[in-house]
């Protein structure tokens, strides 16, 4: 059982730098939190991210350990952004191993809510210049 | 919107082969079925997957139609093993692309119920042979 928690600048690293699951393991769940360009006036290019820390990685691994001991999980990964994250590039990954399909997918959504409402990560929309007259 | 589904000879493609999501995305959740290490008696070493197809590769294209129609979802894509999965390798990656993340919680879920119940593939575990007296 472990929980891992970091806090990274720009978008998440690569999936393929994460490391494979151990034996006990029967199901991997992997969420992607992906900017996308938003609908509405104006032109979105990127998020900018900024934590309060080390506040934001304290709550991020209570908030992994509290799911983690829920669920009986076998991990949990958190990955989170601080700075520019531009459209089409993740903001957050989230990677949960556990025994079985069932309980992964109960913990990944209750994860993500805990962590949208209490971490102390906030985002701002950068907008494309206009265009020259 | 875009539905793909492929079985493939042994464990599933590596993650880092699977294209970006579209703009429009802002969640991807990735499931992996993961061969494990089974408990009780003797010692498997890998599952042997076989697949009825065309049938196989049908009922996983309808399942995959109907709970993208359902949820309003981007894509889905979903592979299958058939053949010889090692301990440790997965032999079912599903990927499901959405405009948020609620949906496609829910999705999977419902998908790989369906997937397990109603598509005709079987897993047959394959055991170590006993050591030499």
């Amino acid at each position: 059982m472990s929980v891992h928690v970091s806090i990274v600048d720009g978008p998440v690293l690569p999936l393929d730098s994460v490391s494979s699951p151990e034996e006990t393991v029967g199901a991997r769940l992997v969420f992607e939190g992906i900017v996308r360009r938003a609908e509405g006036v104006g032109h979105v290019i990127a998020l900018s991210y900024e934590a309060y820390e080390p506040m934001a990685s304290r709550m991020l691994h209570r908030i992994a350990s509290d799911v983690l001991a829920a669920h009986s999980l076998s991990s949990i990964q958190i990955e989170h952004s601080r700075g520019l994250v531009p459209v089409g590039a993740a903001s957050l990954r989230v990677i949960i191993d556990s025994p079985h399909r069932q309980e992964s997918l109960a913990a990944m959504g209750e994860l993500i809510d805990r962590l949208k409402k209490d971490v102390p990560i906030w985002k701002m929309p950068v907008w494309q210049p206009p265009a020259e007259q």
